[in-house]
């Protein structure tokens, strides 16, 4: 298996990016990774000779994270995402993956990978955590901001085929985003796309109301990506702004900091569960070929999680099962 | 004034109910309460003499949480939330505070309360709370989850006059939700939106992310019904998810539970901030009356901040000036 990685997209690339290779290359000697990246940058961070089985493939430019997404992978063909995602295509890498500019990562992952024949969208897909900690898909968060309901169909049959081969659910929950528990609440969308998943043969289980995805209400969520945008940055808000201000309380003073010690061991568990970081990377689900979203602050554990996901992506061969299944539905549908 | 008061609805009627009207109404002497509610259910709740300024107004109906709205409406014609929303409407009370089923409650605020002449659909708007303490007025939230861009710029001329009279913000802040910062980012929805809500005289400051809610990043939040619920029963959710894991692991044994003791002032103070109670009701705006829902979890304080906050609403005259502002815009654009 040949893995290619993006040195250059995250908050703490490229060191995070090299060191998570790194270890991931000594976990795995049968893989081969290539790490794309600006040479000047990535060197200095390569201490030493390199492992026999990670290459460094040199490009000559770079998308920054607030670049405008379409403009930037057209401008820089050279970049490590734009290349990344090409040798994905080209059979030159078997997965690619990167925590650079999200969007830059869907254009090139649409316009240079490409979609999977039948699919109409892809989706990114990243695993929420949940009190449960199993950890729940989400799909779409972004990648489609105005799905139709037809969309939604595919996220649910791609999602639950991902999270059965990858995520290890058997018979995966799905579920639908939605303002009402019951069938028949929601909009004209929402109520169509209730009605599309309820005829695959998946586990659907109806709606899922927005307070209960923490809770592992289900396996597989499923929503239009302007919703599952909301729905992931305000969960990450949400926590954020609540373990702030628990800081504050708890740096009071001299014995609010003891007390607030004695606890830490329980906190420091639970952030940990509550760690995007801890569940590998997100798939951007419906391309002919896998590539996967890393978290944009990964570290060099993150990294390592991202590539234990892939590696499950492409030994299960989930593309080639959406598109088998995509195939079997559709031939039911013309029988 | 006189404000009539559901006494059947919410997690703690009609007890809580009936609490925090005789609280308001010792607070307030000058002020008329009407409690709605079945006879035999609130009787044994009101111990001894009734404060001149408490009536009991008997109803024999009462709409349950989980009733289908629009149907519950049509049926139960003598339930507090129809008698009280028909109150409004002629002139028997100045305004209608209720902690009962959302869904009926906006239902019978539309059909019997009926809709501000110019105004198209009204808002659910009720304020989140935010680390700055301020708070946060957000709307819609699910009044009218299939919402056009003309009705979000209603909702931005509503919430900045309703934040302005009654919260006391100056010149609120308006945002409108969206997956991106930068102005063009978003769905042709959003877009459309942002150009009309620009055009408005208000204090436009843009688009804002769902990350920054809780920092209280604008003062008036507008969005559509679907995306603005997404986001209210997430934050509930997430909020809920952390505080009951955190006493988890403060309970785990008896040093912790010791550690949690000397943290509780600090934990307490930040969860009466983050208490959606604290801040009193959310108005219906854009009905031809003042109809304020309560927290289904109301106790006898947030039913007493409702009362406040429902007097300022009524005191400042906040429908005239939605109104005239309709007018005023109205007649700008026919010059």
């Amino acid at each position: 298996m040949r893995i290619a990685f993006d040195a250059m997209g995250g908050d703490f690339a490229p060191e995070a990016m090299v060191d998570g290779t790194l270890r991931a290359a000594r976990e795995w000697p049968d893989t081969q990774f290539v790490l794309l990246g600006v040479e000047d940058e990535v060197k200095p961070h390569l201490a030493g000779e390199l492992p026999t089985n990670v290459q460094l493939m040199a490009v000559t430019q770079h998308i920054e994270t607030d670049e405008e997404p379409v403009k930037a992978i057209r401008r820089k063909k050279d970049s490590s995402i734009v290349r990344g995602c090409r040798m994905v295509k080209e059979g030159e890498a078997d997965v690619f993956i990167s925590a650079g500019n999200t969007g830059a990562l869907m254009a090139a992952g649409l316009l240079v990978t490409g979609r999977l024949p039948g699919i109409e969208r892809p989706a990114l897909a990243p695993i929420f955590p949940t009190l449960t900690q199993k950890g729940m898909l989400v799909l779409d968060v972004g990648a489609n901001p105005e799905a139709r309901p037809e969309h939604l169909e595919q996220y649910a049959l791609m999602g639950s085929l991902y999270a059965e081969a990858v995520l290890g659910f058997e018979r995966p929950r799905v579920g639908l985003l939605n303002i009402g528990a019951e069938g028949g609440k929601g909009t004209t969308f929402t109520k169509e796309v209730y009605q599309r998943i309820s005829a695959l043969p998946l586990n659907f289980i109806g709606n899922v109301e927005a307070r209960n995805v923490l809770n592992g209400d289900c396996d597989v969520l499923v929503c239009d990506g302007f919703s599952g945008n909301i729905l992931l940055k305000n969960t990450e808000g949400v926590a954020k702004a609540i373990f702030d201000r628990l800081k504050k309380e708890f740096t009071r003073n001299a014995i609010t900091k003891l007390a607030a010690a004695i606890l830490k061991p329980g906190l420091k568990r639970f952030a940990t569960e509550m760690d995007y970081k801890e569940h590998g990377g997100a798939p951007l689900l419906g391309l002919q070929g896998p590539v996967v979203k890393a978290h944009g602050s990964s570290d060099a554990r993150a990294v390592f999680n991202a590539v234990r996901q892939a590696r499950l992506y492409v030994e299960q061969q989930v593309i080639t099962r959406i598109s088998d299944e995509l195939n079997r539905l559709e031939g039911d549908e013309h029988r």
